[in-house]
């Protein structure tokens, strides 16, 4: 899956070559499905065109070098697999490189880069938002809003965080299983409203002020949960992380919720832990199969959460990721972001 | 109104002298709706009493000199200040002092002092979850996730922070009106999901950072605002501050969320306003009248979000209160929140 940088240096170097000799300039395709600052990212030896990622690239472009990615059409991106012959680099905008690995690339001439770190703010403030409707109970509210009813019971005075509750995240023990980059912006946010937050990852040891431990804690870890934020990628190895063990490891006013990828839970025994009432409620902003099946069991399991994969969708700050690996490719440097 | 601490002082030296002459000693009354750790305000030279604020007070305790309050059923309030002759120093742990106002003390010998203070984190967090709910649309996928369906137009990709709509707090403009303790709380947490916060109070200046404005500076200040917050108490002064001529100044995309006081919004204007679709939205805690009357057209007007005074309602710290409020008693200086 790898290219190194080196590898299409020397392609480009070549290309350098011909286009002092007065051939054509590398080209740089990038997507018309996101307003992009064009001009920051010019100064480079190299052209910028315009395309559509909902119908196959021009003629004209399909020579392009460089190809930047942003909700491009399952066809596009399978189109320009097949067509593209002088692609060497592909910059995606979305956090996870899925949609261009299952369109058919040559990853072995392809270096790809994701837009990690592009998604923090948003995904962060979603999470956020959800940890915050699960507390406040905004969702039952909306329910008897709908009803003409006034929830007097989610009103009026109440027992300040209460044991055995999760009605406030001052105070609240919040676990992050997928300590990367989107939850290192979500910490501040939940540090500064009184939470304690812990981390989970691949690698332990504290980030940013943060202890993050290993899977095998878990089970220490989890019993001592009142949040749990999963915000890990889709890959292989965290499929079904969340599976019925672990959730029985849980308290029952527990919270979990998932703004990383949907394969990450066992659905089935989510839905069964909720409607058995062994946990607390489920926050999800993605699901095993999207759109969520009109079939699915969640839609109408007890305090669930449906948000329709929304946390980011809206990459902030691409032009300077574009320009960075850029001068890093001219430089023969690794780029950021290579999958 | 007020009672001088001097003028009770007064009271309390005569009553601390009949004390050492082996009389009976000074009585506080606490209220046993809500957990107090009594412990921690004990070692003044007065006994601590627990009382139910539902019932009567017992006659035994009717001689008490201080007054705790805490959710007090207004039948017992209109009973104690009939009945607590010796009555000097009212604390409630509400913020604003309404229910003892209207139960008849005889504010020329009581001293009464609020909770102020003692709900701005809760107040605060509630406040940032209307505002999320607001511009995430958590109120509208849950219309959907009651019917099943999956909001696409919510999800996937989407234009980032798009001129005209409320759609995140990263840029958003806040407009925060009643710049108190509750704004100075709350604008932490929205700075850091980066908001430009802007205040209004009465008195002009720069607090904690923020540039607070006086009223006559909102006609420049309502157009220039993608959110503004309402935090202001329920005088009359602040009687439909929001009214039909200043909504009319907010953006057509601007939302409105209160989690002052019911009074200072006319919602007959607002709801013309919601329905006319001249503003975005209202995520409201406080109502003119609470529970919200069944007639209201508020229940069903467009993008309104209504939470059942659910903001405060967990006073924090009020052992802190009390106690600080104890000991400038018997230093005889100020009392904290006095009204
Ligand atoms: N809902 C949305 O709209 C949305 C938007 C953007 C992104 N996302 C999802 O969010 C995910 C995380 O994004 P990010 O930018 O924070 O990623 P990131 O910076 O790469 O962080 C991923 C974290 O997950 C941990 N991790 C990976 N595999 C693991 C495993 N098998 N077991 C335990 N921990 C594991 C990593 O551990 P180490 O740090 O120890 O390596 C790292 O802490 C993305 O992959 C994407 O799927 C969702
Ligand atoms: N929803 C709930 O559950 C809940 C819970 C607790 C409190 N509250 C409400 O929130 C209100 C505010 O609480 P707080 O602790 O932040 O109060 P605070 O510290 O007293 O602040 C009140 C602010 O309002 C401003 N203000 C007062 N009258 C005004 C007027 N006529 N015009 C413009 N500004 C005016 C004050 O201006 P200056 O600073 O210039 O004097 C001050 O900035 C309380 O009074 C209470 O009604 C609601």
């Amino acid at each position: 899956m790898r290219a190194t940088a080196t590898h299409f240096l020397k392609a480009l170097n070549s290309h350098l070559g011909r286009h002092h000799s007065n051939s054509t300039a590398m080209k740089l395709l990038y997507p018309t499905s996101l307003k992009l600052d064009v001009q920051s990212i010019e100064g480079f030896p190299l052209t910028l065109h315009a395309y559509d990622v909902k119908t196959p690239i021009p003629d004209d472009l399909i020579d392009a070098e460089v190809l930047v990615t942003w909700a491009n059409a399952a066809s596009n991106l399978k189109d320009a697999a097949g067509r593209m012959k002088n692609l060497r680099w592909i910059q995606s905008l979305a956090a996870g490189p899925n949609d261009v690995l299952s369109a058919g690339f040559d990853a072995s001439k392809i270096t790809i880069t994701t837009g990690s770190g592009l998604h923090d703010r948003t995904v962060a403030e979603h999470a956020l938002g959800l940890l915050l409707n699960a507390a406040r109970r905004f969702f039952e509210m909306r329910d008897y809003q709908l009803q003409g009813k006034w929830p007097g019971h989610l009103g009026g005075p109440q027992p300040d965080r209460p044991a055995g509750k999760f009605t406030t995240l001052r105070d609240a023990r919040v676990l992050i299983w997928g300590f990367g980059n989107i939850a290192k912006t979500l910490t501040p946010s939940l540090v500064g409203l009184g939470s304690t937050i812990k981390g989970v990852a691949r690698h332990p040891g504290v980030r940013n002020g943060i202890e993050v431990y290993s899977e095998d804690k878990l089970p220490e870890l989890l019993p001592e949960t009142d949040a749990l934020v999963m915000i890990l990628p889709g890959d292989p190895s965290t499929k079904h992380a969340l599976n019925a063990e672990r959730m029985r490891m849980l308290p029952k006013h527990a919270w979990v919720v998932n703004v990383g990828r949907g394969t990450s839970i066992d659905e089935d025994a989510l839905v069964d832990a909720l409607e058995a009432g062994t946990i607390g409620g489920a926050a999800l902003d993605v699901f095993e199969t999207e759109p969520l099946p009109e079939s699915s069991r969640l839609w109408k399991a007890p305090n669930v959460i449906v948000s329709p994969h929304a946390a980011g969708g809206r990459p902030q700050g691409s032009e300077a990721l574009i320009v960075e690996n850029l001068r890093k490719l001219l430089a023969g440097q690794q780029l950021r972001n290579v999958i």
